[in-house]
C-alpha cells in the first residue's frame, strides 16, 4: 500500500495518539493535512508505556466521539481545497498485531522486544515512570515500520517524549522526518491533555499554578536571567504561594497538590542546567500531582471519577536562544 | 535515492558483514544477486556487539582483500547474464554514523540507544556474550532503516542471530524479508568463520570435534529418537572422546577445548527441550572455546596470533520437521 501511495507521488503524515482526542491532536491533524497528502491517525492505547501501578485501565477511551472528531475534521479540511490533504486512514491496532509475540510486559525488568533510548529516558518523567519511554519508543518504532510515513507529528506537551522520539530517529537512522506541533491551551491558559476529563473545575483552575509558575520563571530568563537559581525560584515562588493559599481554605473549598518537578534543562541531553547558554536556549518544564478532593459540595463539577482520581499534570515552555 | 530505486523497479538484497569476508558470506551475495536488481554490502565492525573483554581489537580487518572479492564475484554475475543483480554499493560507515549521539557502550548496563529482544538474547550464547545480541540488533535496526532493503540476508551459521532478527522484524514490523542462507563449510566439514584464521592447522583438525558431535545427534534424530538425553548423549560422547584422545597426547602435539555447550533447543523460542515435537523440529547448537596452543613445533602453522589467541567456535544443525 505504502509503495502505491509513493509510485502515485503522494506523502503520508502519521499521527500517533491514543485515542481521547482533543483540540491538541486536532490541530497536530491540521499540520499533518497541511504538509502531507495523506494523513493517518493511529488510536492505541499502549501498554507498555504505563506502568503496573499506572491508569492503563482508566484511561479515557471514546471511540465513538474520536472518529466523529476526525470525520469532522475532514469536513473542515474538504472546505478548505486542494492544498490541504485528508485523513485516510485510522489505524486502530489490536495488542496482537503490535506485540506478536509475547503479552507486551509493563516490568521494568519485564521480557520482549524493546527500544531503550538512555539517559534521556531517565530523567524528569522517566524518574518516576520507569517504563514509559521504553513504551512509547517502542510502539512509535512500530508505528514508523508499519506506516512509514514520510512526516510523524508530536505535540510540544509531551516535550521529553519530542525529545526521546527525536534521539531515536536521529540515532536509528528512521527515514521519517519529526514535526512539533504548538502546546494547544484552553482559554484559561491549561494545557490540553486526554485525562483533564478526571480534574473537575475546582482542581482545573487550581492545576494552572503549573503553566503560570513556568510563566513567571520564563519572564525571569526573558528579562536576561540566565542562572538556574534566579530562574526556578521565580516559579517555585509561585508554586508555594498558591498551595499556601489552598491550605488556608477548607476541605471542600480546596485543591491540594504536590510539585513532582521544576526542570531547567539542555534542549537535546535534557541534563539539568546551572546555567543557560543564551545560544542554545533551555526546555523549562514541570509536573505536579493533583491530590483526590478532600470533600465535594453539592452539584459540583468533580470531573469523570467524582474527584477521587489523582492527577498529575504536565506541561513546558521552551526557553528559545535569544543572542 | 531508495525511492529513485523503487521508482525505477529495481530491488536491493542488504548482506550485513563485518568484513573479513569468506565463502560464507560471497554465497549470502550470490543468493541476494538471484533475488533482487541490487545488492548493498555492508562492512562494518559494530563495537556495541563486542563486550569489554572481547575481541573488537584483534577481530580480523581485510578491507582491501574484502573490496577485492566483491569485485570478482560482481564478475562472476556478469558471466551470468542478466538474471542476476550486481553489488551495486558497499556501506562501510564509521562509527560516527551509525552511533551518531552518544559513543557506543559495551557495557551491560551502558547508556545509548538499544533494541534488546529478550528472553532470546539471554540464551546460548548470549549466556556467555550478554551484550551481543543487543548489539546485533540495534545495528541491524540502523541498517534495515538506512538500505530499506526488500530483502537481508544472514548465514544459518550464526543461527541464534537469525531467530534474533527474525523476531526483531516480526514484532517490529520492519518491511524487509529476512532470508536465511546454508552454512557454506570447508571440504572437511567445518563451518566458516572469519575468526577460523586464528586456528591453525592442529587446533582447525581438532575443532572439527564440534560439527561431528552436532552430527552424531542428528543421526539420532534421524534413526527415530526425540527424547533430549538420547539425542544429546550421542554429541557429548563425541567431544568427551575427542577431548581424552587429546589430553592423551604431549603439549606439542594437542588441542585442548572446553565445551560451553550444546543445546537442543525449540525454533522460535529458543527454549531448551526435553522432547523434540517432530513437526515442529529442533535447533541443535553448540560452542566450545578452543585453548591457546600450549607448545608449538619449529615450522608449525599456528594460525593468525600464533596460537595464543583462544578461539571460540560456533556450528549448528537445524532438526528439520519430519512427521
Amino acid at each position: 500500500m505504502r509503495r502505491q501511495l509513493l509510485l502515485s507521488n503522494r506523502t503520508v503524515g502519521l499521527v500517533p495518539t491514543m485515542g481521547a482526542l482533543h483540540e491538541g491532536h486536532l490541530s497536530l491533524m491540521r499540520q499533518a493535512a497541511a504538509d502531507n497528502t495523506d494523513v493517518f491517525v493511529s488510536i492505541y492505547v499502549n501498554p507498555t508505556q504505563f506502568g503496573v501501578n499506572e491508569d492503563l485501565a482508566s484511561y479515557p477511551r471514546t471511540w465513538d466521539s474520536d472518529v466523529a472528531k476526525i470525520e469532522q475534521l475532514n469536513e473542515e479540511l474538504s472546505r478548505q481545497g486542494e492544498k490541504y490533504g485528508r485523513v485516510t486512514a485510522i489505524l486502530a491496532p489490536t495488542s496482537k498485531v503490535m506485540y506478536p509475540t509475547l503479552p507486551p510486559s509493563s516490568e521494568v525488568d519485564g521480557d520482549g522486544s524493546f527500544v531503550t533510548i538512555t539517559p534521556i529516558s531517565k530523567k524528569l518523567e522517566g524518574a518516576s515512570r520507569p517504563v514509559f519511554f521504553r513504551g512509547v519508543a517502542t510502539v512509535c518504532m512500530k508505528l514508523f515500520n508499519i506506516v512509514c510515513a514520510d512526516r510523524a507529528y508530536f505535540g510540544q506537551k509531551d516535550v521529553q517524549q519530542t525529545v526521546v522520539i527525536k534521539r531515536m530517529v536521529k540515532d536509528f537512522h528512521i527515514p521519517t522526518e519529526i514535526k512539533i506541533g504548538a502546546t494547544v491551551r484552553e482559554s484559561d491558559g491549561l494545557a490540553m491533555s486526554s485525562r483533564n476529563v478526571y480534574l473537575g473545575s475546582r482542581r482545573r483552575a487550581v492545576g494552572l499554578v503549573l503553566f503560570n509558575a513556568l510563566k513567571a520563571a520564563e519572564d525571569a530568563y526573558l528579562s536576561g536571567k540566565n542562572n538556574r537559581n534566579e530562574i526556578l525560584d521565580a516559579a517555585n515562588r509561585m508554586t508555594r504561594k498558591v498551595l499556601g493559599e489552598q491550605q488556608a481554605l477548607k476541605p471542600a473549598e480546596r485543591a491540594l497538590y504536590e510539585v513532582d518537578y521544576i526542570s531547567l534543562a539542555d534542549p537535546d541531553t535534557l541534563d539539568e542546567l546551572e546555567v543557560v547558554d543564551r545560544s542554545r536556549g533551555a526546555i523549562l518544564s514541570g509536573a505536579i500531582k493533583m491530590a483526590p478532593l478532600e470533600a465535594s459540595n453539592p452539584g459540583e463539577d468533580c470531573g469523570l471519577g467524582d474527584g477521587k482520581v489523582p492527577v498529575r499534570l504536565i506541561d513546558n515552555l521552551i526557553l528559545t536562544p535569544r543572542v
